[in-house]
């Protein structure tokens, strides 16, 4: 990423999730209004979050708002949801389809457990039989992400099942990531949280569907058994989220049409017809993405290494993400994130280089 | 708090530590400054904070900026520098002059670690012998707060730089948190970011000085040998603050002036001068507050129990917060937040009480 940023020459970035759309005008409209209110209004909000945005994610989630906990981010919620698999006592092992999201394993080691990478099936998506051999009595968490940075894979809810009911024999606690389901572009995609398990823990946010990464707004659904926990270390760690984010992303979600989400799969599915058909161009191996806005290639006699990164960075004028970033399975690939306006263009200097 | 919310009947609060004053304008304008922004300006923040608002932190406060993490709040810049404090197997104890600010100890046993609480001199002042004599090569930290939250008292730097002396031989690190700094009535506080010590770590924010507990901008200043640990946490735990709630404070650190804060000292001023008329009328024994907006006070032959806590707030309409809640010194006080503008109807309710 610093390379990306510090090289000469024309760079299209393509390495930080950052959405380059418009957030929904009433997230805007909400910031606004918030501007206005009395004091008061600017003061510590409930420690779970504003009352009227857990009713409303409650709402839309079919679960009770207790519930629910609203975080600094999804990020945040991944952490309270890890921090509370591995204070059990239930074991310290856990467990990630490889490749995976570096600060998974990141929390898992800040926080002093051990992390356990395993492949993914060819096309991402999870090999239930591997994980399964994998799990054991020191299995406390199973983290997935789906639809899947970087895989852009969209896991079968089976599947999901077939790992939570593996994780309520161990003890586990199985996390699901659904933080870019607003980006299922497979028309496939089935939330976790109907799976009724006190095993099960659901975790999203509203960075990627609200394009506004910076405002760190994200939640967590946890069952009985864990949300106490949760809330209390998110009350020990921040307190409380940020209340202007929060008052904005209500009013945001109250008010936004699907059109506007709509409109972001539209345009991603045309950023990913134009570099697929570049990487098709290129003769670089990929997997078409089924969701969220990463398209993994690996090109013939060029593997994805930090050295090859840089050189396309210096010699093509694209930054992409190097495969070893994200664990051991893909360690030879590229990341690539569709959030910039030049995908396009992007994708015809790949072509052109690789050609 | 719950009890007070819940209470029949006219019952003025003074639980909460929540600003009733209006922020400064910059900081509304700030907002709807932001609220017009690029899409590119809501997406995340550098994780250690906007660089202009670590800069102008650094400008103020002397220090390098790299040394400054912004923070989701006070809160999360004392959770880092606690972490930090206990996870470098210098040790497991925390020390805490009694009365103590109850999150401080939370946070400790969250990460694991043992309290100690040493009482605090009749003023609330440092007692540096006792201090002494608690600290040992099991010393991982020492939690220091000035002007203090609930005794009010501001401490001598003096007294700060023999404790950090101290430290540095027990290879403890002290916690200085300055978040009611500019609450000084006293003219005498002194930051402890002048006292050149890498076992020194100050933190402080925006909620209190700028009537935004809601906001959830901290910072802490940290020595070169920890910054890094404290910004790996930073980004692990949270990813990075909220950037509505960072832009809209830099631009109100900018373009407030002294008087704004010398109004907030003088209206502060003015409810303790009326607060403590009452305990005087009322027989009360209470030490007036140097500094930050609370009161701890004891009735003769009513000890701030929760019974009595609750009886007040049902018997004279005002809402304390019991002394038991600030650990084991004052459990017989009760603390009155001057955060109300009826904190002078709340006095003579007092006086009325217990004449």
């Amino acid at each position: 990423m610093q390379y990306a940023a510090s090289a000469k020459g024309d760079v299209i970035d393509m390495v930080s999730g950052n959405p380059d759309w418009d957030p929904p005008t009433a997230l805007r409209e909400g910031l606004r209004e918030y501007s206005d209110r009395d004091s008061e209004a600017f003061q510590y909000p409930p420690s779970a979050g504003l009352n009227e945005l857990r009713e409303e994610i409650a709402l839309r989630r079919n679960v009770d708002p207790d519930q629910v906990v609203i975080t600094n981010g999804t990020g945040e919620a991944n952490y309270l949801a890890m921090a509370r698999a591995l204070d059990r006592g239930a074991g310290d092992e856990a467990i990630f389809p490889d490749p995976v999201y570096p600060y998974y394993p990141g929390r898992v080691s800040l926080l002093g457990g051990q992390n356990r990478l395993v492949p993914t099936r060819e096309n991402g998506g999870l090999d239930v039989d591997a994980l399964t051999a994998a799990m054991s009595d020191d299995t406390a968490l199973v983290v997935l992400n789906t639809p899947n940075n970087p895989t852009g894979a969209v896991y079968d809810l089976d599947r999901i099942r077939e790992i939570i009911r593996l994780a309520e024999d161990y003890n586990a606690l199985v996390v699901v990531d659904e933080v870019y389901d607003k980006f299922d572009l497979s028309g496939s995609f089935e939330s976790a949280v109907t799976i009724d398990s006190s095993h099960r823990i659901v975790t999203s946010g509203f960075s990627k569907s609200l394009a506004i990464t910076g405002f760190r707004v994200g939640y967590a659904i946890l069952p009985d058994d864990h949300v106490s926990a949760a809330k209390t270390r998110h009350m020990l760690v921040n307190v409380s989220g940020a209340r202007p984010s929060q008052f904005a992303v209500h009013r945001a979600l109250r008010s936004t049409e699907p059109a506007y989400y709509e409109a972001t799969r539209e345009l991603l599915r045309d950023r990913i017809d134009a570099f697929t058909a570049a990487l098709d161009a290129s003769g670089a191996e990929y997997t078409r993405p089924q969701g969220a806005f990463y398209v993994l290639a690996r090109f013939d006699g060029f593997p994805g290494t930090m050295a090859n990164t840089k050189q396309l960075i210096d010699e093509a004028g694209v930054a992409g993400m190097p495969g070893s970033t994200f664990g051991n399975a893909r360690d030879d690939w590229i990341r690539f994130a569709l959030v910039t306006p030049r995908a396009e263009t992007a994708a015809t200097r790949l072509a052109d280089y690789f050609v």
